[in-house]
């Protein structure tokens, strides 16, 4: 992307200093000191977990792994990146990217991890600070109005941002097409990630969330964070939610693909959640409510049900039955930036809380659509077996069907879509 | 290593049982609560770290990656593992492996987070419980006598123990050989990383610390802890220090090889140093103060050093110039256990703390040795420039030959090792 995204970049800064100052102005502070953060001790051991840095940090900088530095910004001022960079010969001093923020900011260098001093001023400092760091920077720790609005300062993404997702997208997808060369070549869980890792040129601790690599059964399982050893006996499907950073920015493609001892019913299936996922980004508008297109989700999914022969009656009848939240428990998307689950996705636009679809309590994003958002739309069909056995009565299931599907585990597709008012902008890449 | 394995876990569990009835009584405790511990979110965000269990937790269950998970011990009854395994279609149940330990301890499956009630009685509570947790228990929280006596425990490894750290060692070995392959054939340090993950048959997230992958100049770098994507334009050496876990037990091992570009110097300098390092081993037995031995090592260095012409002047007066110390800054070793670095390497039996020599603060062990410990042996030779700088001056150092051996980062050899009476046994497998 280079000479484009540096001038993308540039603009991104510009815009991120107008906001800033305009939210700072509204709520009377004269700066803020945002907090990168700092990895865990595991307990009782020297070593350290993984680490991801504060979004509002990763916002301006792209470093998502940059611990304990800070950043200052004061509208009308250079922002100043305090960098945690010790002096000693155990470590690489830190190394910055060559990109237009590292020139456009004032840059201090420390060797400690103690917060800097602050100019005179009220000042608000946010991030994962002690109570104690705050009193002693004499600044307000997290004030909960202005982390309201820095939340929604990331709700509509810039061009840059755009441009990182975009990249994170490509490089995900080059793990996708990866793994499903290692499934497809008899691959266990583990090697199908490690095949992803290689290709999406990441390591797994600094993948926006533990990627899901599920053989025949585990795709069945939601959130499945094992990565068996072996191979099992026969190859029913793969179902991969995998995500890659770019610059700090995050992709989360799902892709699902039938193995060579599939039900022939299989691949048709996923051909039919993949048309229908194509038929609600369709629908990706300004003004259009999420929530609407997560109840259209489940119509279009009752729809699918009766096509395929797993359920034999109205689709009116198999939405009004619940069975459709039986096969699909989770939400259609979130909105996707710096974080996997971005922020501000159950609030309005000035912070109060949205009221919340009860028949859908996973949903991540219950706002009404704008431009510049980034949503995932991500629907989904599984067999699991204890959601299905309330339903067991209804004898308009195949459950002959549904018992030979279960060891596939189930199907979700999942892309990455800017919201613009021309049109839906699909991030992730078609595979070939 | 099953069905041995498993009577040794027995001997192993019996043991214990006994050890915790001795130390429990002689502080007056009726019994104590291990807590496993939780991941930390990270901040901001609803992602979680990577995560460890508390040692002491994984002494009795071997399980290091069991979050939420409650051991209550008490003398003359059946340990009671209170395993946290929430009823919901999110996540796989726990799933507990097929060990003795299982069927002889008394599980309670439990939804909920909160520690379990305890009988009545005096009790401890031990790992990351809030004040609170410690409270609702009644129960004393981290007693540091107690705490004290459990690293003890640690100490001198059962049978058992030394057959898990083995087997750690055999699979960490086979990494190695992997990554010597993608190494020789050309690979980045992620890719490097990636072949030793696959044979070592472990994800990153689960190994004891994270795999240091040098390089050239990158093993130079003691706590390197980049992975680099594209590989340098010449291949001088790779330094991989890299680990693994089986049943919670730790390998630590580090093999230094030369690339294809290497200067021809170099590799009788990673076999000087291997032969070095054989000849500490050889010295490793009950009663000998390890502090000795570190200091031996840099007595070994400094003949190394001008045995290959990198310093002309006797050992005796390199060693009194301090160049040892410039050449390789850390200890020779330390305990290794289900930590890396395992507890209780600078105290006394009776955990009252051992004077550290002051020439080697990053020396992690320095205790007098005994039958049962495993230790790590792992001499290095480094060209650090920052540490050499204080020493430009000395003439009788071959600078333009260090100069030349700076992009080959360093050397280090280690391989862990249980000392006997009868001698040393080496746990590490000799490559082929």
């Amino acid at each position: 992307m280079s000479s484009q995204a540096d001038s993308l970049q540039l603009a991104h800064l510009h815009r991120l200093e107008q906001d800033y100052a305009a939210l700072l102005g509204r709520h009377g502070f004269d700066g803020v000191l945002l907090f990168s953060g700092r990895p865990a001790r595991h307990h009782g051991d020297d070593q350290f977990a993984s680490f991801a840095a504060f979004g509002h940090f990763v916002h301006w900088t792209g470093q998502a792994q940059l611990a304990h530095s800070w950043l200052l910004i004061r509208p009308g001022e250079a922002p100043t990146l305090f960098l945690h960079s010790p002096d000693d010969f155990w470590h690489l001093p830190a190394r910055l990217p060559d990109e237009p923020w590292v020139a456009r900011f004032r840059l201090e260098p420390r060797a400690t991890e103690a917060p800097p001093a602050l100019p005179p001023g009220r000042y608000a400092v946010v991030g994962d600070v002690t109570a104690a760091e705050a009193e002693a920077l004499g600044a307000e720790a997290n004030p909960p109005a202005l982390l309201a609005g820095l939340d929604e300062l990331r709700v509509r993404k810039s061009d840059y941002e755009v441009a990182c997702l975009r990249e994170a997208n490509r490089r995900a997808m080059a793990g996708h097409l990866a793994a499903r060369e290692a499934f497809l070549g008899g691959g266990a869980e583990l090697d199908i990630q490690l095949a992803y890792l290689g290709a999406a040129r990441q390591r797994e601790s600094q993948l926006p969330y533990a990627n899901i690599v599920g053989l025949n059964a585990h795709g069945g399982v939601l959130h499945y964070q094992h990565y068996d050893l072996a191979p099992p006996g026969r190859a029913r499907s793969l179902l991969l939610d995998g995500g890659c950073r770019h610059r700090g920015y995050c992709a989360d493609i799902t892709r699902t693909w039938p193995g060579s001892d599939a039900l022939p019913e299989f691949a048709p299936l996923i051909q039919g959640v993949t048309t229908l996922q194509q038929r609600l980004i369709d629908r990706l508008a300004p003004g259009v409510s999420y929530v609407a297109l997560h109840e259209r989700m489940h119509e279009e999914l009752a729809t699918l049900l009766v096509a395929h022969g797993l359920v034999d009656a109205s689709p009116e009848a198999v939405l009004a039955s619940g069975l459709t939240r039986a096969f699909c428990p989770h939400g259609l998307g979130h909105l996707l930036g710096v974080q996997v689950h971005d922020v501000a996705g159950r609030v309005a636009s000035d912070g109060s809380p949205l009221p919340h679809p009860s028949d859908h309590p996973a949903l991540r994003l219950t706002r009404t659509l704008e431009a510049g958002m980034v949503v995932t739309m991500e629907p989904g069909l599984y067999v699991i077996p204890m959601l299905l056995a309330p339903h067991r009565h209804r004898h308009e299931v195949n459950w002959a069907l549904v018992e030979r599907l279960a060891d596939h585990g189930g199907i979700r597709i999942e892309d990455n879509v800017l919201v613009t008012g021309e049109g839906p902008v699909n991030l992730t890449p078609r595979e070939p």
